[in-house]
């Protein structure tokens, strides 16, 4: 039963095609983590002033990608995306990404809310990248979806 | 000494003015995971017919998306790429993406090269999520780069 | 009652979600004018010939911007748009541009009626930049949008 | 009879108004032929490894196109693709390439089928374009589509 | 004298073929003002708190179009930006934004500039217009340019 | 010696690296025919008008498509274009495009003037399809390049 949805019969790369499948409310939010060093993280911190918070930047850069997504990951749909929010949490080990994403429409929005992930990590790390070359983006991962025929999903350590 | 080159004295938000740095040619090497079940490695291993790769759409879709860096990450210059290769190793643990870039130009090609591991990455999750949703994708990180002013560097654990 | 709809009560940046608003027929008029010397202006209308005419690419410009709306203002909802049009009226000051925008969904067009009517504005710029460095561009507003919870909207001074 | 539907009553280009026409399923069909020497054929072949496949490479160019057909074709309307497929086949004379695309809109997919198969033809020039520069694409052309109120329409040689 | 540059002897547009001038340092200076009531004023002044700014959307926006120019104005050069800066001054009447843009290239930035001023404000106004739709954009226009063969440029009423 | 430049010696897609390659100036030149039918040529000559030309929408489509060259076409270097032009005819049989691309650069624009041909094409295909859907696009062809290692190449047939 492993079945590889973009790929068919003879072995050649395909996109879904979703026109049978019903309009459905489709949310999905996923997680990752940019580490740094602590002083990268206090630099952050201490910067955050009224005029400027290189926080925000991350956030809408992740924002606008997510609505690139089918543009950027070749087998994607595109959807009319309903919302995208990135969240930014400092801890101790560096900076939590937390995006959601939602549309009505045939097909979900784990792609979109990976995406957003991925560049507001990718805008940190540019950022900040002129005092801390070893930051490691991690543990980018699904954290749940809600909507469609295959049933609501939440990430097993995250229940 | 702790400065965040895209953060102005005021705190806003800034592109580095290069306008006055020398060309030179200038490389970069990023790598990244994506951790896998032992049945999805072995469902892509097995799909990889003469007829299709799924390794081969993720190692495209990198290869464009570097090309769109400086649309993604918004401080980032827009640079004329001579080169991108991404790289694909299946190991145990899952699929391990490298990606180098090169140019020559007022400035380095590191974030093109994460951007490249990081979209390659999403690629793959993409593909096989119908199978897996549990994939992670981690350790994003920049290896090496050479060029600039500020010199060549190696990733310590990869020296 | 004022209530910055894209900034949340943490006042990080949001964009607003309208997963719960009702799909319906929205329109907007946006409106802007290029003043110009009356000799810029003569030299526009004298080369206008059935081979080429400025005003052409001004429009298909800004019908083209606006369908890239979503990728140019952060927050802004990716929407089907059912209709674009920018027309071009040659004044004694200046040329009047006057784009419209409609779409079936969840949220309001205003912003590609706008994004319309500045790039086209942009691109006649551009096209006479070399004889012309002193254009302006100027007075770029809603006239009107109808549809949508909010209700209609007419410009007062448009009334 | 003739009517242009992209030029107004007086001779303006504009996009066409469809918000009142109906949401149907849409599908349509474009084929186009790469025509080139039999050693360039049989290079192409031979390279056809597990590790990749110009053809491929190929398909998924075409796909992505697809999905931005609004960005390239002034006048087209952004529609929610529910799928786009490209398949390629070799002949003696080169490579024919099918394109298939569908939505659920109120506009037809005939544009989005034949850009894909358009840049699916000039991804395999560029890929062969070191050894064989006389390569043409040619016979690009909608094939069938059905939906919409102009009805069902079959190319005549295919038929 | 008068020479619209983008139109050709027979008058069709086309784009300046730039390959035989030298390449040079250049820069380019715009500006435009978001007019607005006194209380949207007020609102965005007061929900600048350490955790998000509208103004920096507004600049991040700017800074990004300024990138894709040649992809908005039909016969714009694609050119490898040096530096993109958006200043935000808030006054009585509303917000001036001054953009600045600079290259090493064979043709100039003012369109680069007069981009980023614009998506800038367009930023400002969909992130206030459930406040106030009544904002007007305007005053966009040339500041002054230096490099280039036609010399430096500075507008007469900042000389 | 038959090299299919894009694929590495294990058989995966490559971008060619041409960091090491001299910067030159290149040029290129193809060609492709829109065929139709003649009531359908009449209806586009007719319909010239000093308010609009189909002809010109589809000669900016074609500039603006060869600029986003290396966002189509996956192994294609983002190339700083400083010229783009298409050139449209009207035969018996339909419609002949030729678009030069030119740049100082270490790779050719044999793509770019091939991206432009094809665009315009598929343009004035959208621009007629309402009254003629038996339109082909053929004969597209690279016609001659200059600069580059390789040399001049002038194709047989056009000598």
């Amino acid at each position: 039963m492993n079945d590889l949805t973009h790929v068919d019969a003879e072995g050649r790369l395909r996109m879904v095609d979703v026109s049978a499948k019903p309009v459905t409310e489709r949310r999905a939010v996923a997680r990752g983590i940019v580490r740094m060093r602590p002083e990268t993280l206090r630099a952050i911190r201490e910067r955050r002033t009224p005029k400027g918070d290189p926080l925000e930047a991350a956030r809408l850069a992740g924002i606008l990608a997510a609505k690139r997504t089918a543009e950027l990951i070749p087998l994607c749909h595109p959807l009319p995306l309903t919302h995208v929010d990135v969240e930014v949490e400092l801890t101790e080990e560096g900076i939590t990404l937390t995006a959601s994403a939602a549309t009505t429409a045939q097909t979900g929005v784990e792609m979109e809310a990976l995406v957003a992930v991925s560049i507001a990590a990718l805008t940190l790390y540019d950022m900040c990248k002129a005092i801390d070359r070893e930051m490691t983006i991690t543990d980018i991962r699904l954290e749940r979806k809600t909507g469609g025929r295959s049933g609501d999903y939440v990430r097993e350590e995250s229940r």
